[in-house]
């Protein structure tokens, strides 16, 4: 009789994940991944910090390689493995190899862990000076674009959390670095008092932000390395290089010639087992959307640290156990040059568009004792005015603000009322915090706003 | 009509934030704070900064001085004046002055703060040479003799928190130091993985730590610098500073002579609105005992964070508020050279002595990305094995560890079981954290443990 296969599309963060998780409970498993690209298993949120020079080489960022893989864990990585359809009544993937050839693969479980792909193909995104920083093949190729090239002009379109922090890896190789916004503020999510913030420290550092500047076609002379990148009604840059970083949308198109259902944003729909509506087909990872804890609807918020779990429940799943993932509750942390950015939950205008009637306070702390070097530190909460539940927290600072958000996003987990939060036995020692932990303050001054109601 | 008087006895963490917060709900409360010292409001935990000269000036540790809250905030702060009984019967309390007068005080609220003091008396603690580190006058007498005697020995007895935050202080001093300890473990409260740490890094920065070894006295030529430390059966050591830190116990006296209820800890027994059982008599800080919440049971668990909370509740309730104190979860927060220190919850010890069934696994992962410098980073998750419930988490390392206790102490304050903590979304950023938050690692493998009973 022979052994049960998993197959998993996929090799990335959640692909792997899921591999390296049914692995471990089933010995006897044929587990097969297929992967299109070269690398498996690396950390995608690594590559700012690739880009900058800090990671010195690409495998630095490579948690193991395929043979690592093939070897240790007895799985079957097949590298320059594209699958192109899946025909589920046959429990059968077909792939094509980067030399051209076809495969029939046949599955007993399938994962599918396709990821994300950016958002919009701006016109000119095919030219030589043109990346995004999506996977590790393009970051080396950027990489080595700049090492070769030395381009002094660079402009990034999107001001999310991957366009700022290549933006501070660009500065800190010396480019100049301008960064245009399609809507009204920095890092979409977060309220005006942040991106006021994050707007302070990218000017502080040279970096020129232009909103309302949705950025419409990269254009120039074929070849040449001076491109003008159009934005707006009549904007136009001059740049030696140009990011891409509007954002991500799901790969989806694989998942659809199979039946796969995808949800209300477009990205796979999953249960909370990472079950898709097809008989024996998971999916995990920035393909898929996720329930959204303090909304209750599914949302597409890609992330590393939510694919590795969405992994790791599938893969469980897949080899015939019961692990759930019971969604998130939309922490982001991000770094701009001296700025640590964090929020979780909902911000004010989110949390206007689902539906809450919320309030909103925010306050300036400090991350710990003054004789410690403690810096400033702004907190911002969000609630739902009329029963008092947090929605939503944000944070920023120079220090101590990025893990904080630690507390806030647990309170959401917790599903907590800002009353609930005024006592809270939070650490404190004057090397790490103040003696009022600044959260539990804007807690406190949040109560005065729901007590007057 | 005369208006109502609220009378607060100490004027450090938790009475003063009682007189604030009475001040802030009601400007026409006549407020009164007798002080048996010459400093209020002062931030203890900042007393071995002081030692070590990081905090240039002892001003820095006082957050406003009486006069600022005579002026500022209309509180009558009266300095030297030690409130000796307390007639319940008629309102009243009977203080003397350190110029040896007696005053009589009537209130109509009574807010008892007390504090701590050290836990015991051991022969020879009244010699010029011993110390403890208790309140602001004691730091300040125990700097003045290090720049005038310049002593080159200490014994440290006790290696609680302060003991080892001292130990460090005396240590940037130049001074060698020894601690004496009498119990198994450095610490108490924590577990021996986290113990043998401390005792690694103490051992490091060269400070001897004799452990089963409880100080019974300090003996020497009367008014001699030097003096030996005698401890254990028969162990000795010369010192020419000693410091007592072996604990702290909760001032009662006072409370007592009114026939204000004690509870089972010894300390003052409150309610969730910091009412004793005395009709219009609060109480709040270090002489009181807290719910704790894991256990549901009082503790005495003295920390100036908790003051500052107790006393914002006795305040505002004294001042006809309803605010509520719901206890603590027990976490604690220190740092030891560079090395960070933090718990919250229950010790496998203690919690078996509570009465649960615990068991408890620890790993060691990193503080946040190689490439940023992470450093090993220990946790320890304890857990009620027939229930999964989270009971308490231990941390250790030189890096991120110290507020990282903030997630578990908000999954004890939610009544999280471990298998509400694998998928948590916790932030991530290189800069930060890994990938898998090292609490969700422990908590996977804690679950393997659970999954298996």
């Amino acid at each position: 009789m022979r052994s049960e296969r998993l197959l998993v599309i996929g090799g990335v963060a959640a692909g792997m994940s899921a591999a390296s998780r049914a692995r471990r409970l089933d010995s006897n498993l044929e587990i097969v991944v297929l992967e299109k690209g070269r690398d498996v298993s690396y950390g995608a949120c690594g590559l700012p910090y690739f880009i900058s020079g800090r990671v010195a080489d690409a495998s630095e960022l490579v948690v193991h390689n395929a043979d690592y893989f093939r070897k240790e864990r007895g799985i079957d990585v097949r590298l320059g493995h594209k699958a192109v359809s899946i025909e589920p009544g046959f429990k059968l993937v077909v792939a094509e190899t980067d030399q051209g050839q076809r495969a029939e693969i046949h599955y007993d479980k399938l994962v599918l862990a396709t990821g994300g792909a950016p958002a919009e193909d701006i016109p000119g995104f095919e030219r030589g000076n043109v990346f995004n920083c999506n996977d590790l093949a393009s970051a080396v190729c950027l990489r080595a674009f700049l090492d070769r090239e030395k381009p002094r002009r660079a402009v990034i379109a999107g001001s999310g959390y991957i366009g700022l922090e290549v933006a501070d890896a660009l500065v800190s190789r010396g480019l100049e670095v301008t960064i245009l916004e399609r809507s009204e503020t920095a890092l979409d999510g977060v309220d005006s008092e942040l991106a006021a913030e994050i707007e302070r420290v990218l000017a502080s550092h040279g970096v020129a932000l232009k909103k309302n500047a949705p950025v419409s076609q990269i254009a120039g002379p074929a070849g040449a390395l001076a491109t003008s990148v159009l934005y707006g009604l009549a904007g136009s840059i001059p740049a030696d290089l140009v990011i891409l970083s509007t954002g991500i949308r799901p790969r989806t198109a694989l998942a659809e010639s199979a039946g796969v259902a995808l949800g209300r944003t477009g990205a796979v729909a999953v249960d909370d087992a990472m079950r898709t509506n097809v008989h024996s087909i998971f999916a995990a990872g920035d393909c898929t959307e996720v329930q959204h804890i303090v909304t209750g609807a599914p949302a597409y918020f890609p992330l590393g640290t939510t694919a590795n779990k969405q992994g790791r429940v599938a893969g469980e799943n897949a080899a015939g156990g019961h692990a759930r993932f019971p969604g998130i509750v939309g922490t982001l942390v991000t770094k701009v040059f001296e700025l640590e950015i964090a929020r979780t939950g909902l911000s004010l205008a989110q949390a206007r568009d689902t539906g809450f009637s919320p309030q909103s306070v925010a306050i300036t702390s400090i991350s710990k004792a003054k004789y410690f070097d403690g810096k400033p530190l702004l907190v911002k909460l969000i609630w739902d005015q009329p029963t008092g539940l947090l929605l939503g927290c944000q944070l920023a600072g120079e220090d101590g603000a990025a893990k904080r958000i630690d507390a806030a996003a647990m309170a959401l987990h917790a599903r907590m009322r800002v009353a609930d939060m005024l006592n809270l036995d939070l650490g404190y020692a004057p090397p790490f915090a103040p003696v009022w932990e600044p959260i539990l303050i804007a807690a406190h001054e949040a109560m005065k706003l729901i007590a007057r109601s």
